[in-house]
Protein backbone atom coordinates (compact mmCIF):
# COMPACT_ATOMS: atom_id res chain seq x y z
CA UNK A 1 0.00 0.00 0.00
CA UNK A 2 1.29 3.19 -1.12
CA UNK A 3 -0.25 6.67 -1.13
CA UNK A 4 -0.73 9.74 1.49
CA UNK A 5 -2.47 8.57 4.67
CA UNK A 6 -5.68 10.31 5.02
CA UNK A 7 -6.48 9.45 8.60
CA UNK A 8 -7.95 7.09 10.24
CA UNK A 9 -11.76 7.44 9.16
CA UNK A 10 -14.89 5.59 11.63
CA UNK A 11 -16.00 4.48 8.21
CA UNK A 12 -15.77 3.76 4.23
CA UNK A 13 -18.81 3.73 2.48
CA UNK A 14 -18.46 2.35 -1.20
CA UNK A 15 -21.08 2.86 -3.92
CA UNK A 16 -23.50 6.13 -4.25
CA UNK A 17 -26.55 4.48 -5.16
CA UNK A 18 -29.86 4.19 -2.84
CA UNK A 19 -28.37 1.96 0.10
CA UNK A 20 -25.10 4.41 -0.04
CA UNK A 21 -27.27 7.54 0.18
CA UNK A 22 -28.87 6.24 2.99
CA UNK A 23 -26.16 5.09 4.89
CA UNK A 24 -24.38 8.73 4.09
CA UNK A 25 -27.02 10.76 5.42
CA UNK A 26 -27.30 8.35 8.55
CA UNK A 27 -23.62 8.57 9.14
CA UNK A 28 -23.25 12.50 9.05
CA UNK A 29 -26.47 12.50 11.35
CA UNK A 30 -24.61 10.86 13.44
CA UNK A 31 -20.83 12.48 13.03
CA UNK A 32 -19.01 9.74 12.08
CA UNK A 33 -15.84 10.20 10.62
CA UNK A 34 -16.37 9.12 6.83
CA UNK A 35 -15.35 8.67 3.62
CA UNK A 36 -17.66 7.61 0.88
CA UNK A 37 -16.66 6.93 -2.82
CA UNK A 38 -19.26 6.70 -5.80
CA UNK A 39 -19.86 7.69 -9.40
CA UNK A 40 -20.38 11.88 -10.34
CA UNK A 41 -24.13 12.10 -10.40
CA UNK A 42 -24.94 9.63 -7.49
CA UNK A 43 -25.89 6.37 -9.51
CA UNK A 44 -26.08 5.96 -13.21
CA UNK A 45 -28.97 2.93 -12.84
CA UNK A 46 -31.19 5.65 -10.79
CA UNK A 47 -31.23 8.31 -13.48
CA UNK A 48 -32.37 6.06 -16.30
CA UNK A 49 -35.24 4.76 -13.95
CA UNK A 50 -38.31 5.30 -15.22
CA UNK A 51 -41.42 6.85 -13.17
CA UNK A 52 -41.05 5.57 -9.47
CA UNK A 53 -44.41 4.92 -8.44
CA UNK A 54 -43.84 2.79 -4.93
CA UNK A 55 -41.13 5.25 -2.68
CA UNK A 56 -42.81 6.24 -0.32
CA UNK A 57 -42.52 9.81 0.10
CA UNK A 58 -41.47 10.76 -3.40
CA UNK A 59 -45.05 10.68 -5.45
CA UNK A 60 -44.34 9.21 -9.02
CA UNK A 61 -40.95 11.14 -9.77
CA UNK A 62 -38.83 10.19 -12.83
CA UNK A 63 -35.45 8.12 -11.88
CA UNK A 64 -34.29 11.43 -13.26
CA UNK A 65 -36.03 13.88 -10.22
CA UNK A 66 -35.07 11.14 -7.65
CA UNK A 67 -31.78 11.61 -8.35
CA UNK A 68 -31.89 15.43 -8.59
CA UNK A 69 -33.53 15.53 -4.87
CA UNK A 70 -30.72 12.71 -3.56
CA UNK A 71 -28.38 15.01 -5.21
CA UNK A 72 -29.65 17.93 -3.38
CA UNK A 73 -30.01 16.08 0.13
CA UNK A 74 -26.53 14.72 -0.36
CA UNK A 75 -25.10 18.61 -1.06
CA UNK A 76 -27.24 20.13 1.84
CA UNK A 77 -26.32 17.73 4.27
CA UNK A 78 -22.61 18.86 3.51
CA UNK A 79 -21.16 15.60 2.63
CA UNK A 80 -18.85 14.96 0.09
CA UNK A 81 -17.91 12.25 -2.61
CA UNK A 82 -15.03 10.78 -3.94
CA UNK A 83 -15.36 9.88 -7.23
CA UNK A 84 -12.84 7.89 -7.79
CA UNK A 85 -13.10 4.00 -8.98
CA UNK A 86 -12.61 1.91 -6.25
CA UNK A 87 -10.81 -1.57 -7.39
CA UNK A 88 -9.42 -3.41 -4.54
CA UNK A 89 -10.02 -3.24 -0.60
CA UNK A 90 -7.10 -3.86 1.26
CA UNK A 91 -8.46 -5.91 4.97
CA UNK A 92 -5.75 -4.87 7.70
CA UNK A 93 -6.77 -6.56 10.53
CA UNK A 94 -8.70 -4.31 12.30
CA UNK A 95 -8.92 -1.49 9.52
CA UNK A 96 -9.69 -1.44 5.63
CA UNK A 97 -7.91 0.38 3.43
CA UNK A 98 -8.00 1.29 -0.30
CA UNK A 99 -5.98 3.59 -2.56
CA UNK A 100 -6.88 6.21 -4.58
CA UNK A 101 -4.85 8.31 -6.76
CA UNK A 102 -1.73 8.71 -4.63
CA UNK A 103 -4.41 8.62 -1.56
CA UNK A 104 -4.57 5.89 1.42
CA UNK A 105 -7.92 5.82 3.20
CA UNK A 106 -8.20 3.61 5.76
CA UNK A 107 -11.26 3.12 7.97
CA UNK A 108 -11.92 0.98 11.29
CA UNK A 109 -15.24 -0.62 9.41
CA UNK A 110 -16.12 -0.86 5.76
CA UNK A 111 -20.15 -0.89 4.21
CA UNK A 112 -20.59 -2.08 0.48
CA UNK A 113 -23.10 -0.56 -1.21
CA UNK A 114 -21.93 -1.32 -4.56
CA UNK A 115 -25.04 -2.35 -6.30
CA UNK A 116 -25.49 -5.14 -8.18
CA UNK A 117 -22.69 -6.04 -11.42
CA UNK A 118 -24.83 -6.05 -14.55
CA UNK A 119 -21.52 -7.57 -16.83
CA UNK A 120 -20.68 -10.93 -16.55
CA UNK A 121 -17.05 -11.34 -15.37
CA UNK A 122 -15.00 -12.57 -19.11
CA UNK A 123 -13.91 -15.87 -19.07
CA UNK A 124 -10.26 -16.04 -17.77
CA UNK A 125 -10.68 -12.42 -16.17
CA UNK A 126 -10.36 -13.51 -12.34
CA UNK A 127 -8.03 -16.00 -12.98
CA UNK A 128 -5.84 -13.53 -14.72
CA UNK A 129 -6.66 -10.89 -12.30
CA UNK A 130 -3.04 -8.90 -11.25
CA UNK A 131 -1.61 -10.92 -14.54
CA UNK A 132 -2.18 -9.17 -17.51
CA UNK A 133 -5.84 -8.13 -16.65
CA UNK A 134 -6.44 -5.06 -14.77
CA UNK A 135 -9.22 -2.70 -13.78
CA UNK A 136 -7.21 0.41 -13.12
CA UNK A 137 -5.35 2.18 -15.97
CA UNK A 138 -4.17 4.72 -13.91
CA UNK A 139 -2.60 2.31 -11.61
CA UNK A 140 -0.90 -0.53 -13.93
CA UNK A 141 -0.94 1.61 -17.37
CA UNK A 142 3.14 2.50 -17.29
CA UNK A 143 3.43 -1.25 -17.49
CA UNK A 144 2.27 -1.38 -20.81
CA UNK A 145 4.49 1.45 -22.78
CA UNK A 146 4.40 0.18 -26.21
CA UNK A 147 2.43 -2.66 -25.77
CA UNK A 148 -0.98 -4.12 -27.48
CA UNK A 149 -3.86 -3.57 -25.13
CA UNK A 150 -7.43 -4.56 -25.28
CA UNK A 151 -9.62 -2.30 -23.27
CA UNK A 152 -13.36 -3.63 -21.97
CA UNK A 153 -15.48 0.02 -21.12
CA UNK A 154 -19.20 -0.36 -20.03
CA UNK A 155 -19.49 2.89 -19.36
CA UNK A 156 -18.07 6.48 -21.44
CA UNK A 157 -17.04 8.06 -18.22
CA UNK A 158 -14.00 5.88 -18.59
CA UNK A 159 -13.12 7.07 -21.91
CA UNK A 160 -10.97 9.57 -19.85
CA UNK A 161 -8.95 6.35 -18.81
CA UNK A 162 -8.70 4.87 -22.37
CA UNK A 163 -6.87 8.27 -23.74
CA UNK A 164 -4.34 7.55 -20.93
CA UNK A 165 -3.69 3.89 -21.72
CA UNK A 166 -3.60 5.45 -25.43
CA UNK A 167 -0.74 7.74 -24.70
CA UNK A 168 1.30 4.82 -23.39
CA UNK A 169 0.42 1.67 -25.19
CA UNK A 170 1.53 1.06 -28.89
CA UNK A 171 -2.12 -0.43 -30.05
CA UNK A 172 -5.42 -0.22 -27.89
CA UNK A 173 -8.16 -2.35 -28.97
CA UNK A 174 -11.11 -1.11 -27.60
CA UNK A 175 -14.87 -3.11 -26.88
CA UNK A 176 -17.60 -1.10 -25.82
CA UNK A 177 -20.81 -2.21 -24.55
CA UNK A 178 -22.77 1.09 -25.42
CA UNK A 179 -22.76 2.97 -28.66
CA UNK A 180 -21.34 5.95 -29.80
CA UNK A 181 -17.81 5.91 -28.34
CA UNK A 182 -15.76 8.86 -29.99
CA UNK A 183 -12.13 8.41 -29.15
CA UNK A 184 -10.54 8.96 -32.43
CA UNK A 185 -6.36 8.07 -32.24
CA UNK A 186 -4.30 6.81 -34.52
CA UNK A 187 -3.25 3.48 -32.47
CA UNK A 188 -7.35 3.05 -31.33
CA UNK A 189 -9.50 0.63 -32.98
CA UNK A 190 -12.90 0.19 -31.58
CA UNK A 191 -15.73 -2.09 -31.77
CA UNK A 192 -19.04 -2.94 -30.18
CA UNK A 193 -19.41 -5.68 -28.11
CA UNK A 194 -18.11 -7.90 -25.49
CA UNK A 195 -15.58 -10.51 -25.42
CA UNK A 196 -15.95 -14.17 -24.48
CA UNK A 197 -13.11 -14.72 -23.26
CA UNK A 198 -8.75 -13.73 -22.31
CA UNK A 199 -6.47 -16.81 -22.83
CA UNK A 200 -3.16 -16.92 -21.43
CA UNK A 201 -1.46 -19.41 -19.37
CA UNK A 202 0.72 -17.59 -16.59
CA UNK A 203 0.21 -14.39 -18.44
CA UNK A 204 -2.86 -13.01 -20.23
CA UNK A 205 -1.65 -13.37 -24.29
CA UNK A 206 -5.26 -13.43 -25.99
CA UNK A 207 -8.73 -11.67 -26.12
CA UNK A 208 -11.49 -13.83 -27.97
CA UNK A 209 -14.36 -12.10 -29.48
CA UNK A 210 -16.48 -13.30 -32.02
CA UNK A 211 -14.77 -16.40 -32.04
CA UNK A 212 -11.54 -14.35 -33.48
CA UNK A 213 -8.38 -14.83 -31.30
CA UNK A 214 -6.72 -11.07 -30.61
CA UNK A 215 -2.99 -11.14 -29.13
CA UNK A 216 -2.48 -9.14 -26.59
CA UNK A 217 -0.48 -8.10 -23.66
CA UNK A 218 -3.04 -6.67 -21.25
CA UNK A 219 -6.63 -6.45 -20.40
CA UNK A 220 -8.24 -3.59 -18.77
CA UNK A 221 -11.67 -4.16 -17.70
CA UNK A 222 -13.14 -0.76 -17.22
CA UNK A 223 -16.61 -2.01 -15.84
CA UNK A 224 -19.28 -0.01 -13.70
CA UNK A 225 -18.92 -2.26 -10.90
CA UNK A 226 -16.50 -4.89 -10.38
CA UNK A 227 -17.48 -8.49 -8.85
CA UNK A 228 -17.71 -8.54 -4.97
CA UNK A 229 -15.71 -11.19 -4.39
CA UNK A 230 -12.64 -9.44 -6.21
CA UNK A 231 -13.17 -6.40 -4.99
CA UNK A 232 -12.27 -7.39 -0.89
CA UNK A 233 -11.03 -11.01 -1.33
CA UNK A 234 -12.39 -13.28 1.10
CA UNK A 235 -16.06 -12.08 1.14
CA UNK A 236 -18.32 -14.61 1.29
CA UNK A 237 -21.34 -15.13 -1.60
CA UNK A 238 -24.60 -16.80 -1.97
CA UNK A 239 -26.47 -16.98 -5.19
CA UNK A 240 -24.26 -14.49 -6.70
CA UNK A 241 -25.21 -11.87 -3.83
CA UNK A 242 -22.78 -10.67 -0.83
CA UNK A 243 -24.06 -12.60 2.22
CA UNK A 244 -25.66 -10.85 4.89
CA UNK A 245 -27.47 -11.35 7.99
CA UNK A 246 -30.68 -8.84 8.95
CA UNK A 247 -28.14 -6.14 11.07
CA UNK A 248 -26.07 -6.47 7.23
CA UNK A 249 -22.92 -7.69 8.53
CA UNK A 250 -20.87 -10.03 6.01
CA UNK A 251 -18.83 -12.84 6.89
CA UNK A 252 -15.75 -10.09 7.06
CA UNK A 253 -15.29 -9.14 10.91
CA UNK A 254 -16.54 -5.20 10.55
CA UNK A 255 -17.77 -5.15 7.08
CA UNK A 256 -21.10 -5.08 6.10
CA UNK A 257 -23.61 -4.68 3.01
CA UNK A 258 -26.43 -3.16 1.61
CA UNK A 259 -28.53 -2.54 -1.49
CA UNK A 260 -28.92 -4.51 -4.50
CA UNK A 261 -25.78 -6.27 -3.73
CA UNK A 262 -27.20 -8.46 -0.76
CA UNK A 263 -30.09 -9.81 -2.83
CA UNK A 264 -33.51 -9.35 -4.23
CA UNK A 265 -35.84 -7.26 -4.29
CA UNK A 266 -33.55 -4.99 -6.26
CA UNK A 267 -35.83 -1.88 -4.72
CA UNK A 268 -34.88 1.89 -3.74
CA UNK A 269 -37.00 0.97 -0.49
CA UNK A 270 -34.96 -1.86 0.11
CA UNK A 271 -31.61 -0.30 -0.66
CA UNK A 272 -32.51 2.75 1.54
CA UNK A 273 -33.65 0.21 4.40
CA UNK A 274 -30.71 -1.72 4.36
CA UNK A 275 -27.91 1.03 4.42
CA UNK A 276 -29.56 2.46 7.33
CA UNK A 277 -29.93 -0.54 9.32
CA UNK A 278 -26.24 -1.16 8.40
CA UNK A 279 -25.11 2.18 9.40
CA UNK A 280 -26.76 1.58 12.72
CA UNK A 281 -25.14 -2.29 13.21
CA UNK A 282 -21.60 0.24 12.19
CA UNK A 283 -22.34 2.52 14.92
CA UNK A 284 -23.05 -0.52 17.97
CA UNK A 285 -20.00 -2.70 15.98
CA UNK A 286 -18.09 0.76 16.39
CA UNK A 287 -18.95 0.87 20.25
CA UNK A 288 -18.07 -2.69 20.54
CA UNK A 289 -14.32 -2.04 19.38
CA UNK B 1 -66.24 -15.86 12.92
CA UNK B 2 -69.59 -13.96 12.45
CA UNK B 3 -69.91 -10.76 9.59
CA UNK B 4 -70.46 -10.49 6.65
CA UNK B 5 -67.27 -12.07 4.30
CA UNK B 6 -66.06 -9.15 2.20
CA UNK B 7 -64.46 -12.05 -0.17
CA UNK B 8 -60.85 -13.40 -0.51
CA UNK B 9 -58.42 -10.79 -0.77
CA UNK B 10 -54.25 -11.45 -1.89
CA UNK B 11 -52.94 -9.80 1.55
CA UNK B 12 -54.22 -8.17 4.17
CA UNK B 13 -51.74 -5.25 5.31
CA UNK B 14 -52.26 -4.63 9.11
CA UNK B 15 -50.77 -1.19 10.16
CA UNK B 16 -50.03 2.27 8.59
CA UNK B 17 -46.87 3.55 9.62
CA UNK B 18 -44.09 3.56 6.67
CA UNK B 19 -43.56 0.03 6.62
CA UNK B 20 -47.84 -0.62 5.91
CA UNK B 21 -47.36 2.42 3.62
CA UNK B 22 -44.82 0.74 1.48
CA UNK B 23 -46.23 -2.35 1.26
CA UNK B 24 -49.56 -0.60 0.49
CA UNK B 25 -47.73 1.35 -2.37
CA UNK B 26 -46.32 -1.74 -3.96
CA UNK B 27 -49.18 -3.46 -3.31
CA UNK B 28 -50.89 -1.26 -5.52
CA UNK B 29 -48.02 -0.87 -8.26
CA UNK B 30 -48.44 -4.97 -8.46
CA UNK B 31 -52.43 -4.79 -8.49
CA UNK B 32 -52.82 -6.87 -5.80
CA UNK B 33 -56.31 -7.21 -4.36
CA UNK B 34 -55.33 -5.68 -0.47
CA UNK B 35 -57.30 -4.69 2.41
CA UNK B 36 -55.44 -2.51 4.54
CA UNK B 37 -56.01 -1.55 8.30
CA UNK B 38 -54.35 1.28 9.67
CA UNK B 39 -55.47 4.46 11.94
CA UNK B 40 -57.00 7.72 10.88
CA UNK B 41 -54.13 10.17 9.86
CA UNK B 42 -52.00 7.30 9.04
CA UNK B 43 -49.43 7.45 11.89
CA UNK B 44 -49.50 8.94 15.58
CA UNK B 45 -45.85 8.49 15.68
CA UNK B 46 -44.54 10.30 12.59
CA UNK B 47 -46.83 12.61 13.45
CA UNK B 48 -45.13 14.08 15.96
CA UNK B 49 -41.50 13.27 15.30
CA UNK B 50 -39.38 16.32 15.31
CA UNK B 51 -37.42 17.02 12.14
CA UNK B 52 -36.24 13.96 10.29
CA UNK B 53 -32.84 14.52 8.31
CA UNK B 54 -31.51 11.32 7.36
CA UNK B 55 -34.47 9.69 5.20
CA UNK B 56 -33.41 9.90 1.53
CA UNK B 57 -35.37 11.83 -0.59
CA UNK B 58 -37.20 14.60 1.75
CA UNK B 59 -34.77 17.04 2.71
CA UNK B 60 -35.00 18.04 6.45
CA UNK B 61 -38.66 17.36 7.04
CA UNK B 62 -41.02 17.44 10.52
CA UNK B 63 -42.77 14.19 11.25
CA UNK B 64 -45.94 16.09 9.67
CA UNK B 65 -44.97 17.33 6.76
CA UNK B 66 -43.55 14.06 5.91
CA UNK B 67 -46.97 12.35 7.40
CA UNK B 68 -48.74 14.98 5.17
CA UNK B 69 -46.54 13.76 1.84
CA UNK B 70 -47.74 10.25 2.52
CA UNK B 71 -51.48 10.66 3.10
CA UNK B 72 -51.11 12.62 0.04
CA UNK B 73 -49.25 9.60 -2.15
CA UNK B 74 -51.73 7.36 -0.33
CA UNK B 75 -54.51 9.39 -2.14
CA UNK B 76 -53.38 9.47 -5.09
CA UNK B 77 -52.57 6.44 -5.62
CA UNK B 78 -56.03 4.90 -4.67
CA UNK B 79 -55.74 2.81 -1.94
CA UNK B 80 -58.57 3.04 1.10
CA UNK B 81 -57.75 2.80 4.72
CA UNK B 82 -60.14 0.77 6.87
CA UNK B 83 -59.40 2.90 10.35
CA UNK B 84 -60.49 0.19 12.52
CA UNK B 85 -58.80 -1.58 15.54
CA UNK B 86 -57.63 -5.22 14.91
CA UNK B 87 -57.47 -7.13 18.06
CA UNK B 88 -57.77 -10.14 16.42
CA UNK B 89 -56.54 -12.35 13.33
CA UNK B 90 -57.83 -15.74 13.20
CA UNK B 91 -55.40 -18.26 11.14
CA UNK B 92 -57.64 -20.06 9.28
CA UNK B 93 -55.36 -23.03 7.56
CA UNK B 94 -54.95 -21.58 4.11
CA UNK B 95 -55.99 -18.08 4.93
CA UNK B 96 -56.13 -15.05 7.24
CA UNK B 97 -59.39 -13.20 8.84
CA UNK B 98 -60.47 -10.43 10.86
CA UNK B 99 -64.17 -9.14 11.92
CA UNK B 100 -64.23 -5.45 12.10
CA UNK B 101 -67.94 -4.34 12.89
CA UNK B 102 -70.15 -6.90 11.22
CA UNK B 103 -67.38 -7.38 8.62
CA UNK B 104 -65.14 -10.28 8.02
CA UNK B 105 -62.08 -9.75 6.20
CA UNK B 106 -59.89 -12.44 4.86
CA UNK B 107 -57.21 -12.96 2.98
CA UNK B 108 -54.03 -15.83 1.54
CA UNK B 109 -51.62 -13.86 2.97
CA UNK B 110 -51.26 -11.38 6.10
CA UNK B 111 -48.11 -8.50 6.72
CA UNK B 112 -48.22 -7.38 10.11
CA UNK B 113 -46.69 -4.00 10.55
CA UNK B 114 -48.07 -2.98 13.68
CA UNK B 115 -45.10 -0.87 15.03
CA UNK B 116 -43.94 -1.34 18.37
CA UNK B 117 -46.20 -1.06 21.36
CA UNK B 118 -44.76 1.47 23.98
CA UNK B 119 -47.09 0.56 26.50
CA UNK B 120 -46.29 -2.53 28.09
CA UNK B 121 -48.72 -5.40 28.87
CA UNK B 122 -50.28 -4.80 32.07
CA UNK B 123 -49.40 -7.94 34.46
CA UNK B 124 -52.54 -10.84 34.29
CA UNK B 125 -53.65 -9.08 30.97
CA UNK B 126 -52.61 -11.74 28.81
CA UNK B 127 -53.70 -14.38 31.40
CA UNK B 128 -57.38 -13.06 31.53
CA UNK B 129 -57.87 -12.26 27.93
CA UNK B 130 -61.15 -13.51 26.88
CA UNK B 131 -61.96 -13.62 30.44
CA UNK B 132 -63.32 -9.96 31.45
CA UNK B 133 -60.00 -8.25 29.38
CA UNK B 134 -60.97 -7.08 26.53
CA UNK B 135 -59.56 -5.03 23.40
CA UNK B 136 -62.70 -4.20 21.64
CA UNK B 137 -65.58 -1.92 23.33
CA UNK B 138 -67.87 -2.76 20.38
CA UNK B 139 -67.60 -6.42 20.39
CA UNK B 140 -67.78 -7.32 24.22
CA UNK B 141 -69.47 -4.07 26.07
CA UNK B 142 -72.73 -5.71 25.57
CA UNK B 143 -71.22 -8.21 28.44
CA UNK B 144 -71.30 -5.46 31.07
CA UNK B 145 -74.70 -4.11 30.79
CA UNK B 146 -74.91 -2.96 34.76
CA UNK B 147 -71.97 -3.89 35.36
CA UNK B 148 -68.47 -2.20 36.39
CA UNK B 149 -65.78 -1.72 34.09
CA UNK B 150 -62.54 -0.16 34.06
CA UNK B 151 -61.03 1.27 30.85
CA UNK B 152 -57.01 1.70 30.32
CA UNK B 153 -56.59 4.12 27.65
CA UNK B 154 -53.27 5.71 25.61
CA UNK B 155 -55.41 7.37 22.83
CA UNK B 156 -57.63 10.38 23.28
CA UNK B 157 -58.73 8.57 19.78
CA UNK B 158 -60.37 5.87 21.96
CA UNK B 159 -62.70 7.89 23.99
CA UNK B 160 -65.75 7.27 21.82
CA UNK B 161 -65.86 4.16 22.81
CA UNK B 162 -65.09 4.95 25.88
CA UNK B 163 -68.83 7.04 25.80
CA UNK B 164 -70.43 3.90 24.18
CA UNK B 165 -68.87 1.53 27.31
CA UNK B 166 -70.24 4.62 29.98
CA UNK B 167 -74.12 3.97 28.34
CA UNK B 168 -73.96 0.10 28.81
CA UNK B 169 -72.05 -0.15 32.20
CA UNK B 170 -73.15 0.93 35.79
CA UNK B 171 -69.40 2.39 36.68
CA UNK B 172 -66.39 3.06 34.21
CA UNK B 173 -63.06 3.56 35.98
CA UNK B 174 -61.02 5.11 32.96
CA UNK B 175 -56.81 5.25 33.24
CA UNK B 176 -55.14 7.23 30.50
CA UNK B 177 -51.85 7.59 29.75
CA UNK B 178 -52.10 11.46 28.73
CA UNK B 179 -53.71 14.61 30.34
CA UNK B 180 -56.80 15.79 29.29
CA UNK B 181 -59.29 13.39 29.08
CA UNK B 182 -62.56 15.36 29.26
CA UNK B 183 -65.43 13.03 28.94
CA UNK B 184 -67.77 14.02 31.43
CA UNK B 185 -70.58 11.74 32.59
CA UNK B 186 -71.89 10.74 36.27
CA UNK B 187 -70.49 7.06 35.95
CA UNK B 188 -67.08 7.49 34.50
CA UNK B 189 -64.09 8.61 37.18
CA UNK B 190 -61.13 9.25 35.38
CA UNK B 191 -57.48 9.35 36.81
CA UNK B 192 -54.07 9.49 35.17
CA UNK B 193 -51.52 6.87 35.28
CA UNK B 194 -51.06 3.06 33.99
CA UNK B 195 -52.73 0.06 36.58
CA UNK B 196 -50.02 -2.26 37.70
CA UNK B 197 -52.11 -5.83 37.52
CA UNK B 198 -55.45 -7.20 36.53
CA UNK B 199 -56.60 -9.85 39.43
CA UNK B 200 -58.70 -12.76 39.30
CA UNK B 201 -58.63 -16.38 39.39
CA UNK B 202 -61.25 -18.28 36.31
CA UNK B 203 -62.40 -14.16 35.90
CA UNK B 204 -61.55 -10.82 36.24
CA UNK B 205 -61.95 -9.20 39.83
CA UNK B 206 -59.98 -6.50 40.20
CA UNK B 207 -57.51 -4.03 38.88
CA UNK B 208 -54.79 -2.40 40.93
CA UNK B 209 -53.49 0.72 40.83
CA UNK B 210 -51.08 2.97 42.87
CA UNK B 211 -51.45 -0.25 45.33
CA UNK B 212 -54.91 0.38 45.62
CA UNK B 213 -57.48 -2.79 44.25
CA UNK B 214 -60.75 -1.96 42.68
CA UNK B 215 -62.75 -4.44 41.96
CA UNK B 216 -64.36 -4.86 38.68
CA UNK B 217 -66.26 -7.36 36.06
CA UNK B 218 -64.05 -6.39 33.11
CA UNK B 219 -61.12 -4.63 32.11
CA UNK B 220 -61.08 -3.17 28.88
CA UNK B 221 -57.65 -2.19 27.61
CA UNK B 222 -57.87 0.24 24.51
CA UNK B 223 -54.43 0.76 23.69
CA UNK B 224 -52.66 1.99 20.23
CA UNK B 225 -51.05 -1.54 20.22
CA UNK B 226 -51.69 -5.31 21.28
CA UNK B 227 -48.95 -7.50 21.59
CA UNK B 228 -48.40 -9.48 18.07
CA UNK B 229 -48.52 -12.91 19.94
CA UNK B 230 -52.19 -11.28 21.52
CA UNK B 231 -53.13 -10.39 18.05
CA UNK B 232 -52.21 -13.69 16.32
CA UNK B 233 -51.72 -16.83 18.54
CA UNK B 234 -48.45 -18.57 17.83
CA UNK B 235 -47.01 -15.93 16.54
CA UNK B 236 -43.26 -16.60 17.56
CA UNK B 237 -41.21 -13.53 19.16
CA UNK B 238 -37.57 -12.62 19.81
CA UNK B 239 -36.53 -10.08 22.60
CA UNK B 240 -39.77 -8.69 22.37
CA UNK B 241 -39.85 -8.80 18.65
CA UNK B 242 -41.22 -11.00 15.96
CA UNK B 243 -38.84 -13.01 14.91
CA UNK B 244 -38.34 -12.64 10.53
CA UNK B 245 -35.99 -14.09 8.51
CA UNK B 246 -34.44 -11.79 5.86
CA UNK B 247 -37.37 -12.14 3.96
CA UNK B 248 -39.58 -10.79 6.38
CA UNK B 249 -41.13 -14.46 6.81
CA UNK B 250 -42.46 -14.92 10.53
CA UNK B 251 -42.56 -18.52 11.79
CA UNK B 252 -46.33 -18.99 10.44
CA UNK B 253 -47.26 -20.05 6.90
CA UNK B 254 -48.18 -16.88 4.55
CA UNK B 255 -47.62 -14.06 7.29
CA UNK B 256 -44.92 -11.89 6.79
CA UNK B 257 -43.93 -8.79 9.55
CA UNK B 258 -42.03 -5.43 8.67
CA UNK B 259 -40.96 -2.14 10.68
CA UNK B 260 -40.46 -1.74 14.46
CA UNK B 261 -42.52 -4.48 15.41
CA UNK B 262 -39.21 -6.65 13.81
CA UNK B 263 -36.42 -5.08 15.57
CA UNK B 264 -34.09 -2.01 15.63
CA UNK B 265 -33.56 0.36 14.31
CA UNK B 266 -36.48 1.98 14.88
CA UNK B 267 -36.19 3.97 11.46
CA UNK B 268 -38.31 5.34 8.94
CA UNK B 269 -35.78 4.17 6.21
CA UNK B 270 -35.75 0.35 7.64
CA UNK B 271 -39.39 0.34 7.56
CA UNK B 272 -40.41 1.41 4.63
CA UNK B 273 -37.47 -1.23 3.28
CA UNK B 274 -38.61 -3.60 5.10
CA UNK B 275 -42.20 -2.78 3.83
CA UNK B 276 -41.13 -3.11 0.37
CA UNK B 277 -39.45 -6.18 0.92
CA UNK B 278 -42.03 -7.99 2.86
CA UNK B 279 -44.88 -7.57 -0.13
CA UNK B 280 -41.91 -9.14 -2.69
CA UNK B 281 -42.18 -12.14 -0.37
CA UNK B 282 -45.97 -12.11 -0.50
CA UNK B 283 -46.02 -11.84 -4.15
CA UNK B 284 -43.38 -14.66 -4.37
CA UNK B 285 -45.44 -16.70 -1.83
CA UNK B 286 -49.04 -15.83 -3.86
CA UNK B 287 -47.19 -17.63 -6.49
CA UNK B 288 -46.13 -20.80 -5.10
CA UNK B 289 -49.75 -20.92 -3.95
Amino acid sequence: MEGEWQGMYDVMIIGSGPAGISAALTAKNRNLEFCWFGSKGLSAKIEKAGQVGNYPGLIQVTGLEMRDIFQQQVEEAGISLVTEQISSIYPMGNSYAVNVKGEMYEAKSLLLAIGMETTKTILGEERLLGRGVSYCATCDGFLYKGKRIAVVCTNPQFEEEIAFLADLADEVTVFTTYRGFCLERGNIHASIGYPSEIKGEKQVEALVFQGMEIPVDGVFCLKDSVSPSVLLKGLEMKDGHIRVDRAQQTNLKGCFAAGDCTGRPYQYAKAVGEGNVALHSILDYLKEQ
